[in-house]
């Protein structure tokens, strides 16, 4: 199977598209999104592996991803912490907060604290909108997350890494490898560099999106809202 | 297992509180529950059984819920055919049937022929809110799906069913006994009077809201966003 790669130039047209043509609300593309988040998290570390999972989420969509991500985590069971050292001003961010919050899920403020107790990292800091440099406090963040000694699911993209040209060439992120990387819609060009489990979310896609963007569809199976792919030598999926 | 019934009022007081307390948006709440819908249609109706679904949708959001599902339908593969002859003014209506469209799934004018070809219908018609009576297109709507040959799962409440009293004492809908019933967030009371597959969906109950209506959690199993569950002799699940 092979799954073309999408630009980050092209991934944001691609949602304003969806949600100026397409009639999709930043809250249902998000829940979805999230949603496939989740669904990921619980193929590649089940609930019998340790419950307690860290979500650190940056200050744009891609943290939102992970806000909606902990609440389905948390509503299946597992302990998810929300590590969110830089909320976004969107007021959705904020509702999604007040969800969780509701559900008991702990804000935490100290991430190498919470380090220590948990068993799997969720890493939704920066999606394909991230355009670097690393401002603080994610410098350290990505480099206690690069050095971590539990495994890390990445949403979208390894934050820290080019969206084109892959990880950084020096400094925090450079030798960053998660376990797991979800791609949300498609793949963006940087997974060529990305050596692990691979999955796709976010199953939304129309014929003529698909179509547009030269886009493949992923091979969903049932009512999965994720599919896991493979990768070959020259980063086609 | 037990689950207790909630009213009316109780639901529609509920659905306030997730929206005015619990930080949640009518687009993100319908996407569960649509998705929940959807995945009750996949077990007791898989793809292979057939793959033409009529998918009935009210004014309200029970009808919202069943654009929803009919959307995630057409992403698993079926071919969903939507009957929607009264749309009502909610904004979010008219962006699911925009994005319906963009899935190619057809919004027929003529509910008799579309009968003709399904293998499945999902009655989205009235929820919770349905206080009566049946306005046109409505009585003959029912009347047809009641002794349609093919089976029907309906959304929340069998359409025409009081919410607390059951099936009509006469006229259409009094005969009416659905194969399945997908109760969202809690059975409704008339649960008592259907005897059929009944499941629960729309998996974002926190604790306080159990606590203030009390109800009980549904036994969600993984990540399924519904439970199948039975019902006993005093409509107790």
């Amino acid at each position: 199977m092979s799954l073309k790669a999408i630009s980050a130039r092209d991934a944001a047209s691609l949602d304003k598209d969806l949600m100026e043509i397409g009639g999709w609300s930043l809250d249902q593309l998000m829940e979805l999104a999230g949603l496939s988040v989740s669904q990921a998290v619980y193929r590649v570390h089940p609930p019998s592996s340790g419950k307690n999972i860290l979500v650190v989420c940056g200050p744009g969509n891609n943290g939102g991803d992970g806000l909606v991500a902990a609440r389905h985590l948390a509503q299946y069971g597992y302990n998810p912490s929300v590590y969110y050292p830089k909320q976004g001003k969107n007021e959705l961010y904020e509702r999604l907060k007040i969800q969780l919050q509701n559900l008991d899920v702990p804000f935490v403020p100290d991430f190498t604290e919470a380090l220590k107790s948990t068993h799997f990292i969720v890493d939704a800091i920066f999606g394909f909108s991230f355009g670097g440099p690393l401002r603080d406090p994610f410098p350290s963040i990505i480099s206690q997350i690069e050095s971590a000694s539990v495994p890390v699911l990445s949403v979208d993209a390894p934050s820290s890494w080019d969206i084109s040209g892959g990880p950084p060439k020096e400094g925090p992120g450079s030798k960053f490898m998660p376990q797991a990387l979800i791609s949300l819609t498609a793949p963006k060009p940087c997974v060529k560099y990305y050596k692990g489990r691979h999955f796709v979310g976010g199953r939304f896609l129309t014929k003529s999106i698909v179509e547009k963007y030269k886009l493949d569809f992923p091979d969903y199976q049932g009512i999965d809202q994720v599919v896991e792919v493979g990768v070959d030598a020259e980063g086609r999926l």
